[in-house]
């Protein structure tokens, strides 16, 4: 276990994580004072590490953006709920098939869609996003999955009931990661019935990361992928 | 309000409901005792009013079957959780449109689905049903969405996540009645999953019965075909 | 599958929908910017399909319904929580029995009925609402029932226990969608009290939309009257 | 706090709770041995105490009757998930309105009823029990209502939505106690969608017990028969 | 079934709800428009019943009860979530006995239990408030018990665990209401801990309203008061 | 972490434990092979360590009681939906305030109450336990605490709504350490009510075991009264 | 869309699927009547594709494995709530780092953990399974991760509160696909806390498939290996 | 019970409760007037007894902090979602071993765990507190852990899946009190996952603190420090 840890009053970095596991901490925005989180970005950023950090609000994102360079997902022009910021990117991986294909059912599910992406750009690896695919019109879901379709590793994120990830499930090869989303009205329950109808898929072998958890959707993808460089 | 009541021991039948709703009072057979039952069935047949008890064990199902000519759904050489039985059942509508189809996800939901094809038949409309359409295999469920083509109503049975309603709903013409089943496991929650999914669809005017709820569906279809007889 | 779409920055707009199930594709617009439901609008109306937006707020509404003269429902004049606008409606349809009688247990329900009566309308078909007949006083629930006699389909919108539902499902002939809403309080749990208590009605054939979802009861009203004049 | 005990082996009787407050303790027999069961029975009667057993398997039931002459409700030739069982019945209180209404939606309500009618009966009070009266024909709890116009407090038992406890509280000036049952199908959870619909009810003034929970409804009957004793 | 109505824009008043149940039909302010409110209280105050408006925000309420000559339940010197708003209030019943004990467990439960003092009071019965009782000082539960010793119904308000309404229960002879509140924090999931609670007392005859409905259980106490008259 | 495992076919024993933290592994019956619990129980009791199986269905108990010399609790001359069986129990600690007060609400919470006994007892420390002491009849209660007055800590027992936890935590100044069971009716939802109600108890410093889990509450209390031992 | 299908009276087998998937269809058992059940396994099997059937009783299983010659899961010698079963398993794939490793925090998770090793060995693939590595004792926790440390894919199977999945998660660089179980007690809820609790890991990357949902987890397993094949 | 209360219009102290349990009341600031707010701080402080205010906005805090000279947790150069405040803190107890170890997972918990560092300091007690140890990296679990080695009571606060409290109570020989926090993100509900999680956790004898409820835990801290004093 060959972790190394930065310490200081606003927290405890631990930068050895990429080393141990292949995934770098991520620094979570919400409930963070400005001073503190300044701090935890200097010093991730000063460790030579990607450095992330997720769910910042659109103004505090603006500034940090600038102060440090990072880059934004969604892109700050857009209207997003939040946004995740990325610096310290490595240099990208050659491989043709090191793509990772983000099917998002609704344009409301841009941010969690992006927070994937964002994860899978700054290790590396492409991502290859398709918006607003859901199957209230199958045919358009059937023209993304063409879209991704040289992708090794599908993430669909998904609202309302989620089907798309069933859809998917049941038509694609790779490995498919599912993201409900606290997008919907009428009964999606901040993104419960989302969250259930994945776990309970009749697709086989569809596996669920929580509510609006993007970061998570991408970590596990890069997981996948590294597994992939791993066994070459 | 010309209702008219038969008032035994074992309960008040509302005998003048179809007169009134168009719908006969059905009995419903869980913790009832043997002697209440049989006088329910009785009394009804005796009115002259299409006779359907409900959610009947098999081996009771079997001996009232028997004794009063009774015709069960699902047939009583299958394994179901609990069988339907009608009697006294109108003339059949001649309309060619007047045809309800069944689409049930799995072959566990056949006792749900049945339960549907019960009251339609017994009303005196054809129901039309298709068994294991579910959407891990899409093109199946397109299959048998063209079987179904001609009807006039459709009732979509679905458990685990019940995206079955979903594919269906953005793809047919017609009222869509879904109906959630206790099937599945992993996250089914005894129907709640595929319930919770139904009412938060993508797909439009989708609208949804209670779980396992064959019966209600079966109901909601006759006030919708027979509103067409009504408008003709 | 005849389907046809727009592709933008903005979304990815499906205007083949009305021609493939006879409905058009709503924009929902909570989360979107206003460039963003700008460029879908001026798509949907280029588009010549019925326009409807979903889930307005007041302020927003009032500037998108003078610049493309769309119509507010309900008037905005009056005080609701969210407003749907429609724009491009579809000829009247001229058949007397083609109206839908929309029943709301309180004013507070406003918002709610009148989203499913702007799609009847946009639709082509008639609306005919009765505001604030809940069962608390039932005589005004019998009067209520009595002014939408005529009706093809009845509406029935309700917070609190949504018992309206029960009454109205045993004494109609027509189809019943009940749709709950988050109104009340106590016990209302944001709608689930309602809609629960809709799905267990012991009223046969009555089905349930999603939460306050007045679009989607809409839409299953307007299944039931194509399906009506399609059976001619 | 004029308090008195029994204490043995089998429990600690607080015999001296109708001194307290007017009630008896009860026995809740699921979970007792015979042998405590036997010796706690015993130790009530012996106090002279109104002696009330809840929730006795039939079997059980059968003995302990015998044994003790004690009277069941529901009579034992019911099939009834459990019965209750009384001794020691306080003389008839001789007041011509002291009559409480037990009305319960459906006759699968019985038992819950009856637990409601035996603390009623075993503390002198008269009670006037009406069954299957539900809303799904609303003419029947119209004629149910006229039969209870005398009582002067009102129990209303019923699963499934629980409608007839808000039509009932619309229409009665008397107290309104509602009683959920777990009764029911496709939605009922166990007696939860009563519940909260009771709770939520838009009538005014309808007070709540637990789900299936006859005992209690009959004690606050008690409660307020007693009080208008004590007022006179 | 002798109700009468008053129809208008803004609602359909049951002004007969007095005549025929006892108690006045309420208005309920969240969501309405202002010149709606002020329609309905005038038609209110007109019609010459008992006018209660429940759940007003403190400004709204500073007007309407300067406009109208309102009394207002808490003062309007108090820090409350909302207040009540009472006008034509009935003349007060002479009898000694008709007060009704309202203990809260908290100052926090303040609002909701003077919501129960508004409508007792308006409805000419007498109210004793003790504040502040709750269990974790049980003395001082004791001494307010005492304070309210000669009330012929006793209200209990509470939130947390709502333990209080099991300590009255076991010690009170009066017909007991519990009514949760929203108050409390860890644990308390906004009322429903001690709804629950409440519902599963230990404590025979205890019933309950729903969470901070207190304007309910002042309505079930005169229910039980009248009824008290109702027999002399 | 001077852990030392003893590993074979069955599982794969701590029994390094108590040398770590001071208590031991304890072996959970529900869903072994009776060999495999055989054979887990003979290398428990071979290690010398102290001894304790729980959920141990009733027939199951009085063979390996006997096999092996072990303990029940409850007797198994009671009737108990489960008993907890011990061998190899620690010398006793001669100290007189070590000493844990359990009380249960009810005869019915015994199997409970009992399992933290036997893990109290099998570790060295005295239990004094008393029974059906909840607070409906609250003189009762007071008396039990009285009885345990010398106790160093205290376990509270109790289903329904677990108000007996806010009682004592109100009045004892020792630890209190609550655990809900499963027991009671109506609203007691499997345990959740008490356990959410003694999770926002308004007595300070309650601290709270899982539903039945008397073992784990056993835990606790050998936790602190190890620590007592420890500071001297 | 190459897909083909074998439908008869027991069901529709989508035959197809592993060609177009890489994951054959399985047959799950429950409520399927044992003729369904055989002629279901003898059209599998004689369509040459893997034959994997989930759920099995284990009486049935004895019947049926031996009639079929199929492999259970677990061994038939031990005691578990079901079995899958397996025939025409694949021909093994030879690559060294094809493993699978499973890791059940209790002996009581074994049927689960066992599912996933069904499906990982008929599909071609090896699997290694370390039982009883919980963190309670973690030093057994990090043994049981070096015995899997060439594994490619991790599956971690545990109920409780699921806390290895989060341990094996911080210090994994492999995919870790965690499976929440129905095992435990207290405060399990059939399996519900340790998947919440695994959606809300604070590690990163790690995915969750439904419930006792053995079965996905092979397949989201075979899915991540088969894509790494497809990248060499 | 020598309770003692001081009672006036904003409420009813009790300042005697330490003299009984060991505990001072505190003061719940949210939902109280300003003024309501200062008389009951200055009514506490005059009666000598430690003085604790809780859940107190940012700015208001500042204003109380300064007028009556009380020390806030955390400091106010934090950004918190709340702090506490005391004042009359008593004599601080010399024992070296009077210390409790305060681990809180993330920095996002800090203000729960200072609530509980509050309590412990203002009654006398030392209080070691370690910030941002969760187990995404383990070592850094362990050596919190070690630097709070020495403490007598262990607390441990985390929200997500709140695994942090399984790891400690596997590991440490202290009383663990864990408190579940709001904290987190995708599936950590406001608290509940991590609640559940430390219920149903597999070490043995940790109990368990409302959500965000560092002021309980502290005082179950308090009472276990106390009785080692008491057994000294």
């Amino acid at each position: 276990m060959g972790s190394e840890f930065v310490r200081n009053d606003a927290g405890w970095l631990d930068v050895g994580r990429r080393a141990r596991i292949g995934l770098p901490e991520a620094i979570y925005a919400p409930g963070k004072a400005d001073a503190d989180l300044v701090a935890l970005i200097e010093a991730s950023l000063a460790s030579g590490e990607p450095t992330i950090v997720t769910r910042v609000e659109r103004e505090r994102a603006a500034e940090l953006a600038e102060r440090f360079g990072l880059r934004a997902y969604p892109s700050l022009t857009r209207r997003a709920p939040w946004v995740a910021l990325a610096g310290n990117p490595v240099a990208p991986v050659g491989a043709l098939e090191a793509t990772v294909g983000v099917l998002a059912a609704g344009t409301a599910d841009r941010a969690v869609a992006e927070e994937a992406v964002c994860v899978v750009e700054t290790l590396g690896y492409r991502a290859h996003l398709v918006l607003d695919c859901g199957i209230a019109a199958i045919e358009r879901s059937f023209r993304a999955l063409e879209e991704v379709g040289d992708a090794a590793v599908l993430i669909v994120v998904a609202g309302f009931e989620g089907a798309l990830a069933s859809v998917v499930g049941g038509l694609a090869r790779q490995p498919v990661i599912a993201v409900p989303t606290s997008t919907g009205y009428g009964a999606s329950r901040g993104g419960e019935t989302a969250l259930w109808s994945m776990l309970a898929t009749c697709a086989q072998g569809v596996v669920v990361a929580g509510i609006d958890n993007g970061f998570g959707a991408g970590c596990a993808a890069i997981r996948i992928l590294r597994s992939r460089s791993a066994s070459r």
